[in-house]
């Protein structure tokens, strides 16, 4: 009984968010807004230290303050480490707060609640510390060098170390006609949520405990409490209030999470502690900067024959998602471009830098980048024109790459070509005027990947007034996903949009789901709601048929309406036809369910290879750039964005993803990062760290390049992430066509501009 | 793969509450105690006036009052009735705010918003309304008669009139050895929960409403608040929060409710309206008084022939469910004992009093009051036992009541002989000495009953750390019904009491369930979650077999652990399996869902006939009285209380609502009554109505007889109402052992005793 596309009534149209009117009025409440009786609010002291043993923490001042009811360290803390990889608990490395060292400057080392967060600052800043410096490292090769000073107690700081080859990439390079190796670098960046972290954990006498949190994972971060705090995870509640941004900043837990936890057990009482922007930008999470160096053979027509990378990326003090990063980025490299031959290092190397995390792209943007600018370069040597250098590589559907993802649906070369159309490629590419350019990207994604498992379950109830009870533990952080997986239900069963009331990510309530990352939402999240959509509509189906004295296959299901296929006079409204089934005899609730796991592979412990997801989600963008020549200044015109995400569940949406992506691309590739000093971070306000402003965001011509997913609900994939990927690279390929400089050193600065000018000058002077 | 009565480990069992930590230690939030930010006060202006056109309601003054936020009276509401049987549209005689007519001192008419509860109530001080004021009437009988006020568009003012009969009543008269009119009263009953009503509405601007209510019954109060808020069902969420006590009073909708409601959506802001105990006493619900006139012929030996009862009950001014309550006192009178003919009469009237309501034991109450009161009056006019005479009469199992009633298990003579013999009944009955005496009541009660329909829903779900999360519909009014339904959902999984976590009573979270009421939790509830709970295990059997490689029917599951039936070794934790199961290839989340529905049969509209239950509860109880002929005061020394549940699911609730049951039946028999003059309440606190104080309650000795229902969960029947139906006749009739005076009129009150024994005196004098 799947609806065909052309019956579609609800996906594949354009819907405002369902939250639309509660942000827009301010009646939304996020994490922050949430007040309980008797709450306190919770500070944090941190590590002045980029490196330094705790000797002894005196908390007495603090507690001596009125106000203050509980101020604690990590000595008072049951010291269990906890981190991404529950399965290998060497990686473990985190601390709710830090027991016997500081690792960074921000550092968690004790905490207070206090009646108002004025006492509790004044509190903190009465905590006296004895630290016994140690000495710090900063760069990761460095880090990895012999007698560097040990952050963890791991060899070289390498906190995790991939080694996978596929093929014979020597003697690939040995058939090539042409091989180039390259350096790649890449900074970092801050999520720069809108909505910093926040936390509020109440603990009861029962041994219950309920934190409403910011988080992409209700789930994740259930079970991390649990282990940290020594609760059994029945016994601990996470429910994520209406969130204002994720991107990756949100997956884990923080400190905050822990310690408003612990600060709630200590005192009996509602803790409350929320970031400031400072503390978010210099002691949350950041995107790893990379060095990645690229060794590609091709042959002379640009047909890829093989590629090594050996990537060294800054962890920063603890591992967090880079234990998976740092292998997703070389996985990755093999997915967009067929090559047969190909080998991934990757090192991922504690530093006393803040720490890296998951942040959209996930490495993926990092690998594009070097990946991306590479291929010109290839192009360029060989004469071939960029764009049909990429389209005789392009990833073509129903193929398997080097890692054993299992590509299906894939528009790949569509998008290219439709973003290199819309830029004007064909007569724009190496023919506009000296300071103004177009350059193009790709980049390609998972809909979701396994880790431990990659579950989603939903509930689905109808009721009597025709709508619908959604219950998904997946976390709309504010990319929509309550909207589309409402559009999944209410399409499946046929009933409008209006019609569907969401409840999501409450680790309690709903059925298990990984949360929100990967770009698994729609994929996952959204097979599972429309598996227990189907199973409500089927009892809907039987039970309406009974009343209607027909066979249910001649039932249809409509905007609301089940009627006969044919005769739309012979039928009720959907209301109707549940009010009756609960008073009918053996009548009652329609009760669906649902849960849904991809049908992957764990990954190969020596190659990595494995079909990690259930489908892949391409695209393309191109830019148009202009220089300037005196100031360095890069002027993005004009972007034009191509994306495969299936059949888009709500157009809408999808381009306001594209539209946020490319600006927080553009941020990464032109203005976005950190000014630090020995690990002090300088630059930790939106006045001094530079993400686009409105005015910095150019005109987006957005193409949606439809495919069918095979498995997608209604044929949709992920695109949340995999739309970021091309963005930086269109833009540096773009300068380069510009200018004749090329950047491969991100942020494109204006100072590396004129630099790169400079030596362009340089050489052509020394050169003619 | 039922499990066996003998290796059950949690059912039967008793268990503290799982409420019982938050309760005892203050942490558990009640309506009262929640506040949200921006939240107003809310108060109601009332009626001083019994019967009273209102001609004119002046807001401006209140209006104009600094803080007061919104001011409203009925004229601007939708004026939409409400009432309990929404299929007789013409019986919906409520209005959340009074539009043109107040019917009672406390009918509601205006109400304010404002900042605090202070400005609140100075707001509705300044309200200035204008009333014609119109004859009213408070007794039945006279509002009955011929040009009586009408107070509303009914005839005679009777708002239900049932009349059913079975068999040939007069034939059976005529054939009887002995026939016998009485005529008995009952006086109103305050439910006297500790905690009031209270209500906490928050209204958002994208047309949600979410009503935090002391409701025994989300689903019912969705419904009301929709309708007379011109919302959709699916846009109001009701949630009940910890609840102290319900006992019918918190069943339907009240005008806090929907006044709160009102008022948010006026304001944009949360209102919470909390009533004071006054106005709890005076305007929320009570029980009906009734006048029974009883007409019954016996065979010599005491078998029942025939019986007729005209019933007249005073339903104040609106019907609530005094709708339903006028018919089922009339069938209930049949279900105890065995009755080939019987005729049923009731009249439901209007008066300008204060409305009867849902209260514990639903007419029940009254009408076992009258029939037991006879049965012993029949005994003594026949020389035979009052205990021998019920033996003789009572209901046995698998037998079908003249009212289609089927009852299947039923252990109400073995209910008699225990109470009795624990009594010492053979030893004491006529032979204490003057001033002592001993007597005996029955009763029987339904384990649901079918209105619309008697829906309940559950879904449940096993967690990773063995634990399981239970939704359910149905609400803990304090009955302690979460605990009841853990221990169904943690028996038939296979896992630890405590290893259950419910969520209940949220319309929109929660599968449908009507509600608290009927005594249908345990076993209508208590069937879906079973359901749920199998569908649940099924799935955990099925998927663990896989992974151990044994067969599904080979595996046990017990106090959290799975292994092979005969060989505990081979197996493991239900927490290994769930967290296996939720890794492996397709594998995920386990989710079970249950509905049930009773196999029940629409009532008959001529006779009321119609199987209205899935179960039966039946109980006696015997009373041992001291009345000191000085004083009139009756002393009640002891209770034996013995109860038919089915298998008690945890004993010490069982007892716990026994012991409960006794007290509030004491009350009603010996000390509450309110006192009225011209429609006002004189007392309406505790000071003044007298609900039994600690040392007015005797030792009890509870006695469960075990019968096992063939649909009861585990056996299990309903039993918090049935309880309560002996306790007043086996008192009353002890008093008549005790001095050989009959009271028929409810409460018996020293005065009453009093003035008998003086009868008595004067008859004896006359007489002898």
């Amino acid at each position: 009984m799947t609806v065909e596309r052309a019956e579609r009534s609800v996906v594949g149209k354009s819907f405002p968010r369902l939250d639309a009117v509660a942000k827009a009025t301010g009646s939304a409440a996020y994490t922050a807004d949430l007040k309980l009786p008797r709450m306190l609010h919770g500070k944090i002291l941190r590590s002045p230290l980029p490196h330094a043993r705790i000797l002894n923490v005196d908390l007495e001042g603090a507690r001596r303050l009125p106000g203050v009811k509980a101020v604690v360290c990590g000595r008072d803390t049951l010291g269990v480490k906890y981190g991404i990889l529950s399965t290998r608990p060497h990686t473990l490395d985190e601390e709710g707060l830090a027991v016997e060292k500081v690792r960074y400057v921000g550092d968690e080392v004790a905490a207070v609640a206090a009646v108002d967060k004025e006492t509790a600052q004044r509190a903190v800043d009465l905590i006296r510390v004895d630290y016994e410096e140690i000495p710090a490292v900063f760069d990761p090769f460095e880090a990895m060098k012999e007698g560097a000073p040990r952050i963890h107690d791991v060899d070289r700081n390498v906190g995790m170390e991939v080694n996978w080859a596929v093929g014979d990439v020597e003697a690939g390079f040995a058939q090539s006609d042409h091989v180039r190796e390259d350096t790649f670098t890449t900074q970092a960046q801050a999520h720069a949520t809108i909505e910093t972290h926040a936390a509020l954990a109440s603990y009861e006498p029962s041994g219950k405990l309920t934190l409403w949190s910011t988080t992409q994972s209700p789930y994740v971060l259930t079970k991390n409490l649990a282990r940290t705090l020594g609760l059994r995870e029945g016994d601990v509640r996470v429910i994520k209030p209406h969130l204002g941004g994720g991107f990756g900043a949100k997956h884990q837990m923080l400190s905050l999470d822990f310690t408003a936890a612990f600060l709630s057990m200590r005192t009996g009482r509602p803790v409350k502690i929320v970031y400031g922007r400072d503390e978010e930008f210099c002691t949350t999470l950041q995107r790893h900067p990379m060095n990645l160096t690229l060794k590609t053979g091709v042959k002379r027509d640009g047909a890829l024959v093989a590629k090594a990378c050996v990537n060294v990326a800054d962890s920063g003090a603890y591992n967090s998602h880079g234990v998976l990063i740092i292998g997703r980025a070389g996985a990755q490299l093999s997915l967009v471009y067929r090559v047969p031959n190909f080998r991934y290092q990757g090192y991922l190397v504690y530093t006393n830098q803040p720490m890296g995390g998951a942040f959209r792209g996930f490495g993926n943007l990092q690998a594009r980048f070097a990946d991306e600018s590479q291929m010109d370069l290839l192009a360029a040597d060989l004469g071939i024109d960029p764009v049909e250098i990429r389209l005789r590589n392009a990833r073509k559907p129903d193929e398997v790459t080097p890692h054993g993802w299992k590509v299906t649906s894939c528009g790949l070369s569509e998008c290219i070509r439709e973003a290199a159309d819309r830029i004007g490629w064909e007569y724009k590419r190496g023919k506009l005027p000296l300071g103004r350019g177009v350059g193009l990207g790709t980049g390609a994604y998972y809909s979701g990947s396994r880790y431990v498992h990659d579950t989603s379950g939903a509930y689905v109830r109808l009721r009597e007034d025709g709508s619908i009870s959604l219950i998904t533990g997946a976390p709309d952080i504010g990319q929509g996903s309550d909207t589309a997986l409402a559009q999944i239900a209410a399409e499946e069963i046929g009933v409008r949009l209006e019609d569907v009331h969401v409840t999501s990510a409450d680790s309690e309530l709903a059925p298990v789901d990984e949360g929100a990352f990967a770009s698994r939402v729609t994929f996952v999240a959204g097979n599972a709601v429309k598996l227990a959509a189907a199973d409500a509509r089927r009892q809907l189906v039987e039970k309406a048929a009974d009343l209607l004295e027909v066979h249910p296959e001649d039932l249809r299901v409509r905007d609301g309406e089940v009627h006969v296929a044919g005769n739309p006079e012979l039928g009720m409204t959907v209301a109707e036809a549940v009010t009756a089934i609960m008073k009918a005899d053996g009548g009652g609730n329609i009760l669906g369910r649902g849960n849904y796991v991809p049908d992957v592979e764990k990954l190969h412990p020596e190659t990595g290879a494995g079909n990690i997801s259930g489908a892949y989600s391409f695209g393309a963008q191109a830019a148009e750039v202009e220089v300037n020549p005196r100031t360095g200044r890069v002027n993005v015109l004009r972007m034009t964005a191509a994306i495969d995400c299936g059949r888009p569940l709500n157009p809408m949406a999808v381009e306001g993803q594209m539209e946020g992506s490319i600006a927080m691309g553009l941020g990464w590739a032109l203005s976005e990062d950190f000014v630090r000093v020995e690990g002090r971070t300088l630059n930790s306000s939106f006045l001094d760290y530079h993400i686009p402003r409105v005015e910095n965001v150019p005109p987006m011509d957005v193409i949606i390049v439809e495919t069918e997913d095979p498995l997608g609900p209604f044929g949709a994939k992920g695109m949340s992430e995999g739309s970021m990927l091309p963005t930086a690279p269109a833009v540096v390929n773009a300068v380069e066509d510009a200018i004749g400089v090329r950047i491969t050193d991100l942020p494109v600065t204006p100072e590396k501009i004129l630099r790169a000018l400079e030596a362009q000058r340089r050489k052509r002077r020394s050169g003619s």
